[in-house]
């Protein structure tokens, strides 16, 4: 049975979570198949080392993204494997003190060797450098990620693919991650000055462009916040689908239903959102699988 | 892209989500095609009503289920359906008090009418009626379960294909439903005791009869205890899935990892054991599916 | 400052999760304060282990509890204490093939000698034997609890206060625990039969008889189901407070909403209820001093 | 009773929820006792609408907490707070569109109004244009937000009292917020710089120059990381106290233990270090009050 046949089979039960699955499936495959849809990414959580990254690769590779929002630890994450470093299976009751010393970091049961991150931050430094003067003074975090893609010799790097495609990956909170170190301590001894109001300029004039926009919110935190909140100089997004763990209770805008979003003008109306309990790196690959069979018919 | 090489790819990521999918589709994969293994499945939460009652029936039609533990409602549910009630789709931000008025019972967002509520009491008093009597005196939840799935005209219920099969359902809280009403009202007229005891008898034996015991845990609560308690007097189950969304901390049994179990004697070791973290009606259809595939090959 | 002046500071905030923690003192000072209040509590999850054994014995002790209704692990915890066990710290990342061999069983962070839970076998047995045998042909379950409790030498015992209370606890699932198991057993050499109609008439008919009903409903499971669906034969409980960590997204019962059990009558109306996402064992204590400071003035 | 004697009658339990809700207790007793600890405070979620602006307020005036790092909204909140708006009790159940309509914007179950907001955008506009030009070409947001401190004229404003006390507050995704996009507005007009490595220095410095650093983690999120990442140059924090709803089992850093940070060098060691799963809201007033009653002795 395809996906897809699965997928219409959940949407029957119209409620609960397979309804939501279904539903998923539908709305994103209407993005898919509509080129005048600005599809926006949002990406928090392990989601490139989870796995996803050759699931995006290939969705920028085929244009069906058009612009990405992300934590710095995914750009992290896709800098380290396009440097040839891979994550090492672990548990997640490794004793953390053992692994400490063994130069190994844990993300709940995969592992990332220290050795690796040292690598990383002599790469940056070397790619800064090559970065002209000028444009180092005052530069936006999508143009910086188009330059760290460009000198990644990794074909399904998404940073790689990005830069090729010039798909914007914007990365508002960048200085919190293992990257951010990097960069910040380059900029103790260089000039290199990120200018975050580029990066909003840029997403919100994509946004503003777009005939329809579509969210695709994997995980919560600052990305999706963000993809929204740029939003709303053009009275919100006309589709989105959400996955998350995250619970609506607390008042965080992580697990915050979509609804909530069209009081802020955010989002526009009801009838195209969609949320999903779950883990996104589980989700979406078998949600886009879905989605790619709809919109090819 | 079928649901098995989507499943590979995912247990290649071997951590986080998708490592834990990828080995739930391999380990049920394991089960369904060892003839050996007793398979005992436990439901607990909308598992019927949320669409798997199709999935279910088709598993036991196979011989791919060898017993069934669940809650009350899940019965409630399939002999509602079984006397050809269909759920209505409603909201979870429905008015409770207008539903009340409307004759309407709500499950996050599914409805249900009262009315097919007072048909199911009607039917249960005739099925009741027809049972001998000396078997009323002295009956097991899955002895009446079959009663019941005899009397029913749908070929598509869990019930009465169980009931065809002989494959025991057990409901050890049966009285806590729509359906355990009903059967307290009738006793209040005519004589029924149901016996606990020898349902948990009958659930002992299969258990220490079989070569090789496979526990699928589709949701938490009393139903998932109970498969696991029934298998310590054989030092545990072989192997076993399960799928929810309550968390450890809190210490309940039904957000507890399966790991937790070894020290009590009910699963026998780590190696065949796995716990995915979400919705088992959207997950254990695509489980299923891939781990059909693999079996068959 | 008295936990009461906090609720009210928090009561004051109106919204979010300290408008909710307010709200819940304020409607259990109101239950405590008024004798015409029935307050029926549910337990699920490990409440005795986890301290409340205390909190609800002084309680029970000053006629503020009038029914429980819980799972068999909390009525085998209660019985261990009161047969002098105490539990052992562990850790949730312990090692649980080392745990079995060294005669340990975990909850979350917490171990029990299998030594304490084979001593609850033989003692189990020799009150059982004590028991009448025409009793023991037709028992329920808050009746045989009581006899329990009459047999215990610890006055902080919750079977042995209620005992003496004569205040009923029910455990419709009590075959699903270690005490489950032993009676059980015993059931196989000996005549025992455990009737939970008599425990369901005897519930219905403290709802039915009370002016009001006040629920008080700790983590979910078959315990707040069964409290809640009890009281639909009055036309629903009057007051409701739940603390639990499960969500309400999956459609399980545990999670659910108390407004939703508005529409099966289980519940009267929307004024008087309050759901609080948190551990009950913390929550609770706290919330019940402030309702008892509440209640006093 | 005290809330610092139930807070020992917890510890008491030692394991589960209270466990370590008592050990929480005892951790911040410790910091709030020992000027030579830095502590460091994280907010994500709706901390300051959720009451505990009051709370954070008390603690700076009484050189409590050093350190801040928070969400832009907490900050848009505070400041919409400090110019007279107070938010609205709403429903989690509210119709989103009719709201839109009536200028309301929601968070669960507060609403905003559309004009307070607006009024925010015009203080924003004035206040940066009091401040001096060749500052607003390179500033931080913990100045930057000393400024607007020092603009407000409301002596319960966290940023008015941080700026007072030169407490610094980090925010760094605060363009991530409703003042974000007041200061990109401001920003396509008008000279305006936000340097985030200017932040990152100043946390840094104040990190490598304490004797022991504790971080008070309230939710999860970038400031929760933030904190962390930046002590990983001094080797680590010494102690930390995390309270959130966010789940580990994703593998995101919101719901990650404490422990895990231990191998990436951002905490010490396991001794000082609580997770509670609950809503930040709720508990951290109760935690902070016992380990002030604590501190006093």
């Amino acid at each position: 049975m395809t996906v897809s046949d699965l997928a219409k089979q959940m949407e029957a039960v119209k409620v609960l979570g397979p309804g939501r699955f279904g539903r998923a499936v539908k709305i994103l495959g209407e993005m898919f198949g509509d080129e005048h849809y600005c599809k926006m990414v949002s990406l928090a959580g392990p989601i490139i080392p989870g796995g996803l990254r050759s699931v995006l690769v290939d969705l920028v590779e085929k244009d069906l993204i058009n612009a990405v929002v992300t934590t710095g630890a995914n750009v992290t994450h896709d800098m380290l494997e396009g440097l040839g470093h891979r994550h090492i299976v672990g548990s997640e009751t490794d004793n953390d003190e053992t692994l400490r010393r063994k130069g190994l970091s844990r993300i709940y049961d995969l592992l990332v060797k220290q050795s690796a991150i040292e690598h990383l931050e002599r790469s940056t430094r070397r790619m800064l450098d090559r970065l002209p003067l000028e444009k180092r003074r005052n530069i936006g975090t999508f143009e910086l990620l188009w330059h760290f893609g460009s000198q990644l010799n990794d074909k399904r790097s998404l940073l790689s693919v990005a830069s090729r495609k010039q798909m914007p990956i914007f990365c508002p909170g960048i200085f919190d991650s293992m990257l951010g170190l990097d960069l910040w301590t380059y900029s103790q001894l260089n000039p290199l000055f990120i200018n975050p109001f580029k990066d909003f300029s840029k997403l919100v004039n994509l946004s503003y462009e777009a005939k329809r926009v579509g969210a695709i919110i994997l995980g919560g935190g600052m990305p999706k916040h963000h993809v929204l909140i740029a939003n709303s100089y053009r009275g919100g997004v006309d589709a989105a689908i959400q996955i998350t763990l995250d619970r609506p209770e607390g008042g965080g805008a992580s697990g915050a239903p979509l609804e909530e979003a069209i009081s802020w003008g955010k989002v526009k109306k009801r009838n195209n959102l969609v949320t999903l309990i779950g883990d996104a790196i589980v989700l979406f690959p078998i949600i886009a699988l879905g989605a790619l069979e709809n919109a090819r018919k």
